[in-house]
């Protein structure tokens, strides 16, 4: 795979804590963009920013640099890192935060190192959409862009978030975003209203079951006014932490587009399909463990699964 | 088509009021028998026992002899039909129930006439699982059963149940309810325990985002111990009325299988394909609008959308 179609990923790198019916993590190395840099590292090479304290030493970096990611834009600062703690023990499907310490990322404000400066993939993951516009434009050559947000943003800074959104190719949100944001309960007519807002893709986020794509009339090579498209989940006995499993999603999605020589619609399909392989996989271990020691040929086999899953033939 | 292919449906034949935010209707032909015998009548023959009152006249009858529905089935008693008044006003995918009056259903007695005893294909609707079992105790030439169930027989009858689901080749119902059967929460988990109890597959519907087919182990040729199947629902812009969809797609599914020579893998994907067709279309109308004016084209032309929806080619 060439140089040239690397994705930058923008978010955070932290530090969770994290409870569910399986067991309980006091520490692991989480964060959006640790779980999008390892998912798309299955498909092409991957560079973050992203900024920690100095709780966040060699052995957390190995984590990103052992499976090939780019960590020259994660910004070393005094201080801690970010740190979350979620429990699922109430509902597998929606995390309840118990706390939240920006630390660090509360003054976050993204370098772009010179070697990014070629970048033509990007992901912005939810972060202030002050910073996602901000490294937007600072990236000139950027050919794609992909986002993500989050309650937070499209609550309280949904002016700054109405000048993000333009800039997308694909916004990944789930299901309830998508009708905050529109303030519509239907999902269609949610998702034609956040498609008016700029993005020319709205890639929905349905969890357990699975993600439906949806397409603007706006240009878009191929895929203007495209009929919306549906990739399963797969049924799983045990989720064991879902924690990062939309960023994963978002990993492998983008990942694989990158990996192809052209956005067709097929392309697109199959990106929603590894998508939904690589959030499958991130829910089977706490953190980012099953992320961090894959192979390829198990990627194809569950993409083979998902084919049967779904398909009539 | 062959008429040994007819499936028998046994059911409520009822009126309904009902309120959405598209409107309302105060009275209009309803019950599980009759959107399953109109979306099951696009395939094959469709004979049906239930019971009505003297409010049920030759107009109602009409709706499903207009769509060559046997009716022959339908015991004409003094008193008034089944009446059932719902909203949907609070929640698109949950019916509240504002008065159920169960009239001469309350006393239903099937009575199985001599030209349906050849019958190879049964359904049993949501009734009370002592007339399921005693119905396919007097079918002895059947070659394939379905059921369906509802949270009140789970609840407070689940010893008759008990019986009735080793009966079925496969039960169809929704998720909440397998997870009330199965009294667990994680969804493949209490399939498991489902496919335990004695159907020999259960299909999992999911409102908006499709349905879920699981296969038991047991004697079933060609499905025996399958991988899980999922079809996907459409996405719709306007759900008119929510009512009936899911005894649309019983329809839809059994009455494919029914018109096919053999029950293959294939058949049983494209039957829960179908079974979302007819779903799809019964929820853009009130009542059974939209179930009684089908034509062949219409069904296969949204077929096709469904493939194109999930296909990745």
């Amino acid at each position: 795979m060439g140089w040239r179609l690397a994705i930058l990923v923008v978010g955070s790198v932290a530090f969770d804590a994290i409870e569910t019916p399986s067991g309980k993590r006091d520490r692991c190395v989480g964060g959006a963009a640790t779980y999008f840099s390892l998912a798309a590292s299955y498909f092409t090479p991957v560079r973050v920013i992203g900024v920690v304290g100095e709780d966040f030493g060699a052995q957390e970096e190995g984590i990103l640099t052992r499976r090939g990611v780019d960590t020259r834009g994660i910004e070393h600062v005094s201080g801690k890192s970010f740190f979350w703690s979620g429990s699922y023990m109430k509902n597998l499907n929606e995390a309840q935060t118990l706390n939240t310490e920006l630390n660090v990322f509360q003054s976050f404000s993204p370098k772009i190192p010179a070697a990014y400066e070629d970048t033509e993939y990007l992901f912005l993951a939810n972060i202030d959409p002050v910073l996602q516009a901000d490294v937007r434009s600072k990236m000139p050559k950027v050919k794609m862009v992909c986002g993500d947000t989050m309650n937070y943003w499209i609550k309280d800074h949904s002016e700054n978030l109405a000048k993000v959104l333009p800039m997308l190719d694909a916004l990944l949100i789930n299901d309830g975003e998508v009708k905050m944001l529109a303030k519509e309960n239907n999902l269609v007519v949610a998702a034609r209203k956040v498609l008016a807002m700029g993005p020319k893709s709205l890639v929905v986020k349905h969890g357990e079951y699975g993600a439906t794509a949806f397409f603007s009339e706006r240009s878009f090579t191929g895929l203007s006014g495209h009929t919306p498209f549906r990739a399963p989940a797969l049924p799983l006995a045990e989720v064991v932490d879902p924690t990062g499993a939309g960023d994963s999603f978002a990993g492998g999605f983008f990942g694989y587009i990158a990996s192809q020589p052209a956005l067709t619609p097929a392309v697109f399909r199959h990106a929603m399909f590894y998508g939904s392989v690589m959030g499958s996989f991130a829910v089977e271990r706490f953190g980012t463990e099953r992320l961090q020691n894959l192979d390829k040929s198990e990627i194809e086999d569950r993409f083979a699964l998902f084919r049967q899953l779904s398909h009539l033939e």
